[in-house]
């Protein structure tokens, strides 16, 4: 296992998680957290993989994520009661899957040959849709809709990917700073609270 | 056709009229109560399908399905005042159908060569997601993620399959005992109310 | 660009605006505006390319579907405030979309030999169920299964399509005199407030 799929490993645990506490939240059965877990970790990559015709899909070729999930929906029904305590590891593996999953929709986009447009809006997929998936599930106008900028970073760090990739950078050098780019800015816009603002009918320029 | 074919048809007309029904107390108008009929009967197979690269979907190929859902959402349009006279049949046909279903998403995997972790999930698909896709359309939180133990006895049913295959059963054996366990813990769960508790957020160990 | 690919991209950017103003109403971001814009506008091209498996999808082949909806979703945001006064002019443009999208499916049914009734499916989803699943991403019950004859339109053209081509008329007349059917009847229901009436579980016969 290289180091990126690790990074890959640690990312889908922190989805898987974060899926749980919301069907949690949602006063799920046990199949129904299991499910939200699911789906909010391998979601993104899925419908990607429905979309460009790669299947069977990623999930099903290779059994670390189903084990890998049901890891984390164990870690929720366990701790459940104390997973406030480990909010800032949350928030860094969290991050990190953002980053990594961007990365693999836009390698993904690039095997199957197609224009860079669509790679960022496969890495942007991939990193973002398990949790609209999610939201849709639970009943909630998605959250990267309202007031997340989660999908705008994924975006930006796709324009630097390709414009590295211009530039003509050793390709282990476009995933390192592709991905740190949007990890830093992932934690600044948590940090201080960045967010698009809501476009209002009522006030047109 | 088969015996096998017939229990099949039998699944996708009760799957039909208990979708039909949820769509007519949603005072949707007769396209949206055929559309919903169709997803609950068929949606399952339909995200097996796409999921495993079968294309066209199955139901694309094979006119019953949409002559057999049709016939369902004629039923219930002209006896749609007195179907609680038919709710033991019903019940029996839709149990039939969980078993049925259940055994073609498992053979499905089974015939892409995945594990057999996989199969169960594919057999469990089958059998739930159209209910699934249903309650979305319907904007309800799917009922099997909070309070039905439908998903959960399709995968007890998954193991049991496995374990008579391991276990070298014939494969009529298998087919039948897997199904007969399904469909006889369905039954007891509906006479006893057997649901799986919700994880309350409140009271961890 | 042929005649036919022109009116394809009026109606995408008509689909795309209303979504967008859909997004607008639901308070979402420009992230979210330009998502619904983008699923109301191919989403029902791309449902029926995953079902019939022809992918990469559509929008991920041709740029023109990215920018042409990038277009309506900058339209949208410039001209929110007054977009009432081309109420006229986007009714137009939606109906000629109406034709063309029902058109195209049926058209591609063909292509991948599936029996005439899967066929006019393939047009009526490729029509509709852009907005459906821009529904299910507002957290709406779908419009079209409650109060919109939209679809019962599609499946009539589709009837007349097929008829003209059991009366062995030329290509090009099938076409014209489809979509003209499409416009006209769609027109005509916006016109009169035609609808389907409602299945109430009260009034049965």
């Amino acid at each position: 296992m290289t180091f990126f799929d690790a990074l890959d490993l640690i990312g889908t645990l922190a989805f898987a998680i974060s899926g749980a506490l919301t069907a949690l939240h949602k006063k799920m059965d046990p199949f129904g957290v299991l499910i939200i877990a699911f789906v909010t970790a391998v979601g993104g990559g899925t419908l990607r993989d429905v979309l460009i015709g790669r299947t069977p899909v990623g999930w099903m070729q290779d059994l670390n994520y189903l084990y890998i999930i049901t890891l984390g929906f164990i870690l929720v029904v366990v701790f459940r009661g104390k997973i406030h305590q480990f909010k800032l590891s949350m928030l860094l593996s969290d991050t990190i899957g953002l980053g990594v999953f961007t990365l693999i929709g836009i390698q993904k986009g690039l095997d199957y040959g197609v224009h860079p447009f669509i790679c960022v809006s496969l890495g942007t997929m991939t990193a973002c849709f398990g949790g609209v998936i999610r939201d849709v599930l639970c009943v909630e106008i998605p959250i990267i809709f309202r007031k997340e900028i989660y999908a705008t970073i994924c975006i930006l760090g796709g324009f630097v990917f390709f414009l590295l990739k211009k530039w003509e950078f050793a390709d282990e050098l476009v995933y390192l700073i592709t991905s740190l780019v949007i990890i830093l800015v992932r934690l600044l816009a948590v940090k201080f609270k960045w967010s698009l603002p809501t476009l209002d009918l009522n006030t047109h320029p």
